[in-house]
């Protein structure tokens, strides 16, 4: 039985959210749904039940795309809102990379702005010199990293920094949303990862981000965790016979990117993150509470 | 004789730039160069030349493009660096638009920053809501705003956010750094301005970014302004016998986007901006260290 609930990972941090919530004062999130994809809106959706769950009030808003910048703009300058998230993609490229900043650094739940980004690749784990705001990470990164540590690979009887030393991580993905912080944030802890996408293979340790030369078939042997998060179906599938014998393995993508024989044979396969995600998303919106509005 | 000339347009700036900074402090800018690309070192030479003029210090960074993130974040934290100037396109893409958004605010003196461009776009001219600092503005629209005020398009004798009303403008280029901000500026003031680019036409008219239905003949006959950076050498060039009789034409490209026939015909030809670029760079240096350091 290597299948892994992704509910049951996300239940603890609910809970533990949900506690922190009733004690306090009303808390806004609101959803800024500028696009007609369906995963945005089921997204928005996962977000409403997640919010509902804990307590925290969801709005979500509906924009033209044109108007997001300006809706945007009218929730970071509202006192009464609390945590801003945008489904992306709207126009996709440099353009939602820039709406991503216009967020508030201190409203944005998904942690994708510049000032939390920056902390995350240079390991500052705080928002604020004198250490008392910890800071935000992207909620996918962040969830994989809480799901590994649910699954026994972080080593927490160990000092922060060194809980992944020995470990070796294949990551199929490098996009700025969830493949590169992701990389960066399980080096950070000691691992080394390699990760591939189209452009090709780099491998990170500690702060160093280099071009790698490693090839799949011999990442995946000496690798114990395994993440994918790719969205082409033409990928080739993660096969059972191509991994390391105790291999930890997270699908991210919404479609299968590991093959069927996987789920026999990995240490732990979990197939998709979502509920995981969203507790995380939630998480964040009461760090920034606490950190900015409290 | 419609030929004007950038460095005169940028020499009251400059002088001012060189006036405040002989009372002040040492400022210092700090520039880093992460590509091979010739016109990023020729950009950082030009920086140089222009802070020696006016009594910044500059330090050119020479940096390997895996350090780069690293080199923002160092410079961020140093507090004897009040500015930081970075030399895209790096990587290119949301990768490029994500380190904009590295540099602190308080210390980009590119505009480039969400922060900024959340003001730019919503026309709020203050960084603070006590409205004692200045706004940023992106040089190169900056530069291009200042050079029609000095070429008499802005009707000065008005109130703000009239003294373009009644002006139609058209802009070729709209990318996040130049075409975007530049229109919405513009139409801030009360022009009504026609952007063009591969994707087709959007009118910008006060707040409103709109789909365009109007020609490009169309749009050039009742332009007063036209203003042009296509860096493709394919662009069809704006020939004379296009453009309204008293046409101010400014070029932003590297390469010439108007037709030869149009020095003689336009009312003024700016037919290149980088002495006004990087005076801009100079002022938004200095009001960031009067803003934030001093």
């Amino acid at each position: 039985m290597a299948l892994v609930s992704p509910s049951e990972i996300a239940r603890p941090f609910l809970d533990e959210v949900r506690e922190a919530v009733a004690e306090l004062p009303p808390i806004r999130l609101v959803g800024l749904l500028a696009s007609d994809r369906p995963d945005a809106a089921s997204y928005s959706n996962y977000a409403a039940r997640g919010c509902a769950k804990v307590g925290i009030t969801y709005e979500e808003r509906k924009v033209p795309s044109a108007q997001l910048s300006r809706a945007i703009f009218e929730a970071n300058t509202d006192p009464e809102v609390h945590g801003i998230l945008v489904y992306y993609p709207v126009f996709g490229g440099a353009r939602d990379r820039s709406l991503q900043n216009e967020v508030d650094a201190e409203k944005d739940v998904e942690g994708l702005h510049g000032f939390w980004t920056q902390r995350l690749y240079h390991d500052v784990r705080f928002a604020d010199r004198a250490k008392t705001k910890k800071a935000i990470l992207p909620c996918t990164p962040l969830g994989v990293v809480k799901a590994l540590a649910a699954l026994g690979v972080y080593h927490l009887e160990r000092k922060p920094r060194e809980q992944l030393e020995g470990v070796t991580v294949t990551v199929f993905n490098r996009s700025e949303v969830v493949g590169r912080p992701l990389a960066a944030l399980l080096a950070h802890d000691g691992a080394v990862v390699h990760s591939f996408d189209i452009d090709g293979v780099v491998r990170y340790e500690r702060e160093r981000e280099e071009p790698g030369t490693i090839t799949r078939a011999e990442a995946l042997r000496e690798s114990q965790v395994v993440v994918s998060a790719v969205p082409d179906p033409s990928f080739e599938l993660i096969r059972a016979d191509e991994l390391h014998p105790e291999a930890v393995c997270v699908n991210v993508a919404y479609v299968p990117n590991f093959a069927d024989d996987v789920e026999a044979t990995a240490k732990h396969l979990l197939n998709r993150v979502g509920p995981i995600t969203v507790a995380m998303l939630l998480r964040n919106t009461l760090r920034l509470y606490r950190n900015f509005a409290s």
